[in-house]
């Protein structure tokens, strides 16, 4: 064998060997909530051009990693699905995220709160503009706080997806691809979507 | 070897290998709420003493297992050390729990917030009577809701410590000992217990 050919062999093994670890590395992440604040624009802006340099956002805010994006990147990962399940979802940002998601042709379903999703600031309205895919509970707390992204990556904890909670509450959020807690969470989500499903509405029957 | 010495040499392996792979095994546990009804009174009084067999409870609730038990046990599990960190805690039975620890020489440390604290129906009083340590914190929502078993086992969701999310809200608890959650969970425990402590409080001085 050419030495030039071993060596393209050699970086070809290594290369498949590095994808195959980091496919197979678990995820098991946790973020701590008041995020550190961190200029989002820029990757807000390739997530919705991917593959366009984003222009440099002009705000004073620095570029660095935070809870805050890490929660932003990972939704931003969804390839085919995403479910939320969502006592308050206020953030702007986070409201943006999921419907680039939805225009980039993910699967986009959103459970909340009914006391909660009118409520000012709320983004539920306009991602039921966008034409995503909504329903909320008729009794009750909905205090879910989860998204599953793929139905393989679970995200959950004590932060609603506020303004408030992201810059201001002591929150945790914790990242998981382990199948021992997503698929509880899967099974959780199908039960809930088909329980607030509109056929099943009660409130008519109630009021006569 | 004599028969028996054979088969009682067996028995022992088998039961050390049980007792290893018990002690091995992850816990990897979700519980959802809101629970379904069940008795706890004969749990919480074999928690109180412990060896002494509880005087059956008349009350109509059936004896089954539930998440709520579930959530008790584990916290009665504790041997060394509980540390708390609650949004809300108002639930009689979690609040009798956390006290029964702390009768029997377990280290508890509990933050809430400063809000929630006063409000009717809260533990926080009882405990603090009881002779607990409990701290709060001085701005914002501390909006955590998890705690720590003995430093190894994380107890974490969007769940409340009330009766109504325990009996009414859609809820969910992860239960966990993996230390890739456990120990950053503790690191922030240890920020938080420090930083709420009162020596630190800006209050007196931000009033003059």
């Amino acid at each position: 064998m050419r030495p030039g050919l071993a060596l393209a062999a050699g970086l070809a093994l290594a290369v498949a060997l590095a994808v195959w670890r980091r496919r197979r590395r678990p995820v098991r992440e946790v973020l701590f909530f008041p995020s550190q604040p961190s200029c989002t624009e820029e990757l807000l802006a390739e997530a919705a051009q991917p593959g366009v340099p984003a222009r440099p956002c002009l705000c004073p805010l620095p570029r660095r990693d935070s809870s805050f994006t890490r929660l932003l990147r990972h939704l931003l990962g969804a390839r085919r699905s995403l479910d939320v399940c969502l006592f308050a979802f206020s953030c702007p940002q986070l409201g943006y995220a999921v419907q680039l998601l939805h225009r980039r042709g993910v699967r986009v379903r959103v459970v909340t709160d009914e006391l909660n999703m009118g409520s000012g600031g709320s983004q539920i309205g306009f991602l039921r503009r966008a034409g995503i895919q909504v329903r909320h509970n008729q009794d009750g707390y909905m205090h879910h706080k989860f998204a599953i992204v793929d139905g393989t990556l679970l995200i959950t904890g004590s932060l609603n997806w506020t303004t408030q909670a992201v810059q201001n509450n002591w929150e945790n959020v914790l990242v998981v691809d382990d199948v021992k807690f997503v698929k509880p969470f899967q099974d959780e989500f199908e039960r809930i979507w088909e329980e607030c499903n509109p056929v099943n509405y009660s409130f008519l029957s109630k009021d006569k």
